[in-house]
């Protein structure tokens, strides 16, 4: 069957996370999460689902792309994108006219993100496989008995206050959990305070990471990620912004000797950014975000590079569907690329999971591979209905 | 007068430019030239016009982040952005929310510049002056008298015919022009017949430039440029994918030998980028866009690392509105920055200038500084009106 596209429809999904503080850090001290949410329907009845992670105002503008892209779409077969994926990457990336919004960056490339998420889930589910077995055509026995390692952002929201990081903390380690990363980059004092009191929950043989989300200029993160250096973090993560190459090598430089590594990724759009992160040793933990690269096909050439340079890619994840999508590449990574679980891990957040029909999970602090055929976009209709802008909109003024 | 803005209306105007091939280039085939328009009322009666530049389709999308952005401008009085310009360019770059679609790139960052272009428009027509002497605060008589040098981009865009080609650098050398600039990167063989034909026409003595438009990887652009050195290209222009700092090192290391530098920067999608490009030797022209980057304050950042560095400022300027705006940006640099000429000289494109209430004035292959107050985007009426997308859409369903 040739499961033709004859529709693209896009919903904008706003949670409204930012009345619990959860999501919070120094950039980003309000958001909703949110998705553009796409479905394909195709003249067989077969679907694709696929979204791009938000952080809710301006999701609307994603949308608006979206539809922008979707005559690109309409009216295809899968058949006809799938024997030349290339060809249709860039049909997609490389318009003549719409290029100039980018080029590949932005919200024209989160758009085309969430259309290519929902296309390779249409393939997957048109050959009865989750993604990541349609990527790795086979499976290991140790991931579907043991699961993916994962680590756990859940506990150290900037937001949270000492109490409740406590409560968390004590509650993750009940449940296994050996790997925690704490928001930072507000206030030195606080930031101090915060870490240690995790690291003396956890103990010196549990990871700690930290998460600057940007707030720093070079020097700054520098001198900052010293003074917390008593505590031992294995990464400082976006130390400052997310285009500063050679910042981020110069702080890579500098932290090497305390023995703390920098990771980034979230926030790098592009594969040419990531090539470059690379050859200029300006990271040493890829963080390869499932809705910001286009897709499938940009997490691949991520891959491949990273293996190349010996640097282990630890995916983001949380937002909305990040988890549920990230888990498919990761699998692949270590099945078909890396084969090595030193300092690899997955993020995972507590979030949200309730909203999709294959919901991830998490067993002993590990990913278990989903099953379930496709790219785990799916949404349960009530949750899409209920948190749709639109709609929402709709009923403000009623 | 405070000058509260009140309103701030935006649209989508097009201008069928792919008619007749005028902007083709290696990557952008079929542009139709098209702004983004914004309009500021105040209370006062006074009103600040400011634009960003795309290629025709998606300009819908920039539209909507304008209207997302609306809500942080109206409301505000000039005198309050002004007096804390740099909080409020931080109030529209870093919402925690939006800011996850860039940050400070693609769809929003054009949107910021628009949005932003206006408040410079209007600061100036408030002032009753020029932005440009606005800026400087004071006028140099040489730029009054002879105006700043510019080079054309007119007569060898890609889709131009050898006929074509000829009678353009024929008329253009009648009239004053000595810098000249040819579209290449399609095809190898034609590249150096249409550029062995302009240096025929325009002499030993006169300036040639060449620009690819990203279309090449780094070890194309290399070997491809070496073939073209014979004419004698001041500069490569936009050889490789504009984000790739390190690949245009490269690409500058390997052609100086040859005499050839490296310009890019109109897809630079903000500072952060172009400190690395200066950082790392990797362009020797750097070509400011007064609509991709955030307005006056980020241009004006942009010009001073420039100057840091010794590397010359080339604006990038042609599509809808960029001439009229950039001229302002190039004389405050030359008069309060730079106060050099060596290598330095502004791009022209003889297009769409009839549509603007007070359009630039060439003469002699020169820039004449513009002396009517504000930032030189207000269109006339009757263009927006007969070039609104919106507009087009409703007569052509009726």
């Amino acid at each position: 069957m040739s499961h033709k596209i004859v529709n693209l429809r896009v919903r904008d999904v706003r949670f409204p996370t930012s009345l619990e503080q959860h999501g919070s850090d120094a950039m980003h001290t309000d958001p909703d999460y949110s998705a553009a949410y796409v479905v394909l329907d195709t003249d067989s009845g077969l679907k694709g689902f696929g979204l791009t992670f938000t952080l809710g105002k301006g999701t609307e503008i994603v949308l608006c792309a979206v539809k922008a892209l979707a005559g690109l779409v309409i009216g295809k077969s899968l058949q006809e994108i799938v024997s030349n994926f290339r060809g249709f990457y860039r049909l997609l990336t490389s318009d003549g006219q719409m290029r100039w919004l980018g080029p590949e960056k932005g919200v024209i490339h989160l758009a085309t993100a969430a259309v290519l998420n929902a296309v390779w889930d249409l393939w997957a589910r048109a050959e009865g496989k989750p993604l990541w077995k349609l990527l790795v055509d086979m499976v290991k026995d140790q991931m579907l008995k043991e699961g993916y390692p994962a680590y756990t952002t859940s506990c150290a929201w900037l937001g949270y206050s000492d109490q409740q990081l406590k409560q968390l903390c004590s509650d993750a380690l009940k449940s296994g959990w050996t790997r925690f990363k704490v928001k930072v980059g507000a206030d030195l004092e606080d930031d101090i305070r915060r870490c240690r009191l995790i690291r003396q929950m956890i103990g010196p043989s549990s990871t700690l990471m930290i998460d600057a989300n940007q707030r720093w200029d070079v020097a700054e993160a520098i001198s900052w990620v010293s003074r917390l250096a008593e505590v031992k973090p294995l990464w400082i993560e976006e130390p400052t912004s997310p285009d500063d190459i050679l910042g981020h090598a110069a702080i890579s430089k500098a932290l090497a000797p305390l023995g703390i590594g920098v990771a980034t990724g979230e926030q790098c759009h592009n594969r040419v950014m990531f090539k470059q992160f690379l050859q200029a040793s300006a990271l040493q933990f890829v963080q390869i975000d499932s809705c910001r690269l286009g897709s499938v096909n940009e997490n691949l050439a991520v891959l491949l590079m990273a293996y190349k340079f010996q640097v282990p890619v630890c995916p983001h994840a949380g937002g909305v569907g990040l988890c549920e999508l990230v888990q498919h590449l990761i699998l692949f990574d270590y099945i078909c690329v890396s084969a090595d679980l030193r300092n690899r891990m997955c993020e995972y957040v507590d979030h949200l999971h309730e909203h999709f029909t294959s919901p991830v999970v998490i067993q002993d602090a590990h990913y278990m591979p989903p099953k379930d055929p496709g790219y785990s976009c799916e949404m349960l209709e009530e949750s899409v209905n209920r948190h749709d802008a639109l709609c929402l909109e709709k009923k403000t003024k009623n």
